[in-house]
């Protein structure tokens, strides 16, 4: 294995420290990603390749390094980008067909940070068709398959971008999540996720799902790395008509270990969640020890037909958020999304509203238990990853959905098998849950170990 | 005239000093609000007045001065309450037929305020059928009279709230202004109306209108009546899933007047206003002189189809919110409201979320501005109030839209002849708007003197 072969699989400090020390270029980096994506065809996890723009890029950052340039915070970084977030020239999918007729004449916002920051885009990764599925199926471009678990699906609708970072084709990966598309593969493949509070990062330049929950999201193999990539892409953009300026910075971590008021869901066999889940979950637990302090159990109390319930309005917003923007552009599309276009086409002005005010309901129930806590912890989804030919369950986004529908920032960590830890905070607490999570992973590994 | 009657038309500082000093009691202010309402039925004002529910709050609020019990900051003041916020116990109408079927179980969070505050809640007033007007006519509680100038309109539709307060029979009425609903009917009834930023005071018990533009709003006879009311009401929610957790106070006022960049919009007969509006509008700036310092002139090239794009666009969500709260319950509304139901009725989710995404195009368009300026002056509305029989003209809310539209605080001060000054300012400039507004005051006054 080549040097720049090792750092293509090294946590984001320690590349970034290698690239200053000049251990590794970022064109052979790059180059070593552009082999590994190319030997994993078979994967599916692009949609969209940028071979020659990835090396001009690599190549201009070894020349700012040896021209003692100025250094962006991920200069040099080879990176995956969703392909529902707009670079410039390069089509943008959806996972639908027809891309040609989508080429970006602009970056997306998340873009423009990275590039300013001066990593290195690789291209585009795939995804749910319409982004609208939980386990990265896709008949246009290939089902997604999952390197961590071969065999079982990847998670949707951030799959290509899992798959991407776990079968070490970049070192990093920008996912979405509107319902838990960037954690619930993460959690799938054996990666961290990090879906920030709403409005924190910008949605320019992003295919809406359902705009008043969309946030771009991080793929990483640790904290630390989502970390890094959090202080790159937060911030006020005026473009985007949901972010909000900030009067203060990002809180830094205002807790003391000891007096972080834990909460876990006690009730997570009545919400759906396997036995095998709720082993694996408790059993992380156990080992987090006092790291957690006094952890409060917390039921739910949700009973299965309000999580149906909102599971189709959500549904039905998310359809006509796809309706709006490709009515009359659908063609090749699957008899699947066909039918679900279909539904939002029968659906009046009336209906979308009283499906939205669902939403309003579940905010105000998940704000509520954040006047009684600092962090809820339950597993990132109720069951482990499908196997690849199985139909697609409906309830993989139920535990991701409560994050979601509040604005709420979620972490997920691995705990092995396609089960991941989710922490989750109030709205703003983005740092405290990744100085926990980093904690946290840290005693979990050590436990495994 | 009695004690009573002249504090009745006083400013608020002045009825709390009287009050506490026992220059009036809370019990007389009450009786003289409610003789005043039963003389002036013909304004068609009310929808209900809690005679007993007043007298008995009025007496507890003498009881405790002169028990020295804890005083409330609106201790003994009979305030009016628009007829779509929730009175436990009393019937809400939002205007439409069949309001006995309406009874609140549970106070609006505004209302619970200024419970706490100590105020005696008059009653509610009268309203446009279903909120969906500017001109506040009522085929089922009478069209509500403008006090200020007999003949015209009273504007919508806090229509009655307006009356009320202009009319001496409370000394602030809470309105709630979704596209102006509280600046237009305060420019025509010579008052003050203050449309707070969007998510500082809470709209829980309030009918929704349109949720991600609605805001409670506050009618007053002058600038310091305002302030004092905001402060009661505004504060974070967890009941209402927009009001939104500071992490600071409301900002101070943190300008000096010389640094402060004032804009005035410069193309408004291309955006409706007609000459005797720019005439008053251009002559209160020039009185306004040195307070604004070098006032920029800022033409903000919107286009009149762009402006009855956006309007439709807003209808169409309204219509659907109203439809969604109350389809199947609607016998006996007018052709009027029932031909804007029908349409609402004949468009699709998708129809809906391409309108929604209309107005997310013009907070971006808004946000621009506030890049440039810190206060954004223009007429609260396009023309001087129409002739009570005149049709209602469509352009009404187009001037107070943009305040609307961007979440922005917005300020209505009164020229006379039912014309307003609007101040604009970013999100959360609150307390800065209400400083420069009762300077502002202060000068105009002193330049009409």
């Amino acid at each position: 294995m080549s040097d720049a072969d090792r750092f293509r699989l090294a946590d984001l400090p320690r590349v970034l420290r290698a690239l200053a020390l000049g251990e590794v270029a970022s064109e052979a980096l790059t180059e070593s990603c552009l082999a590994a994506i190319a030997r994993d065809g078979a994967l599916n996890a692009w949609t969209h390749v940028d071979v020659e723009g990835a090396r001009t890029a690599a190549r201009a950052s070894d020349a700012r390094r040896a021209a003692n340039g100025a250094i962006g915070r991920l200069d040099g970084v080879p990176i995956a980008i969703k392909d529902n977030f707009d670079i410039e020239r390069m089509p943008t999918s959806l996972g639908l067909p027809g891309r040609g007729e989508r080429i970006a004449i602009e970056d997306a916002a998340v873009v423009s940070r990275l590039r300013g920051a001066g990593a290195v885009l690789l291209g585009k990764t795939n995804l749910d068709e319409g982004a609208l599925g939980t386990t990265g199926r896709n008949p246009h471009f290939g089902d997604v398959a999952n390197p961590h678990l071969p065999g079982r699906v990847a998670g949707g609708c951030s799959a290509g971008a899992a798959a991407a970072v776990a079968a070490g084709h970049a070192l990093a990966a920008i996912g979405s999540d509107t319902f838990g598309s960037v954690r619930i593969p993460a959690a799938f493949c054996g990666l961290v996720g990090l879906k920030p509070t709403f409005g924190e990062v910008s949605c320019r330049g992003m295919a809406p799902s359902l705009r008043r929950l969309d946030c771009p999201g991080i793929l990483t193999r640790n904290v630390a790395d989502a970390t890094l990539l959090l202080q790159v892409l937060a911030g006020y953009d005026p473009g985007d008509p949901r972010t909000r300026a900030r009067r203060v910075p990002f809180a830094p971590p205002d807790w003391e270990p000891g007096r972080l008021r834990v909460a876990v869901v006690s009730d997570l066999r009545s919400l759906g969640a396997t036995p095998e889940v709720v082993e694996r979950f408790q059993q992380a637990i156990a080992q987090a020890g006092s790291v957690l302090g006094q952890a409060i159990p917390m039921a739910m109390d949700v009973s299965p037909s309000e999580v149906a319930a909102g599971r189709h309005a959500a549904l039905l917003l998310m359809e006509a958020e796809l309706l709006a923007s490709h009515e009359g552009r659908l063609e090749g599309i699957s008899p699947r999304l066909a039918q679900m276009l279909d539904h939002a086409r029968r659906r009046t002005s009336a209906d979308y509203v009283r499906a939205d005010r669902l939403l309003d309901d579940a905010v105000v129930q998940v704000r509520a238990r954040f006047a009684e806590v600092d962090v809820l912890l339950l597993p990132t989804v109720p069951s482990v990853p499908p196997a690849a030919a199985a139909e697609e369950p409906v309830n993989l986004g139920d535990f991701t959905a409560i994050a979601s529908l509040a604005g709420c920032p979620a972490l997920s960590l691995p705990l092995g098998e396609g089960i991941g830890l989710q922490l989750v905070g109030p709205r703003g607490s983005d740092l405290r849950l990744l100085e926990l999570g980093e904690i946290l992973s840290a005693v979990l590994g050590a436990a495994a170990g």
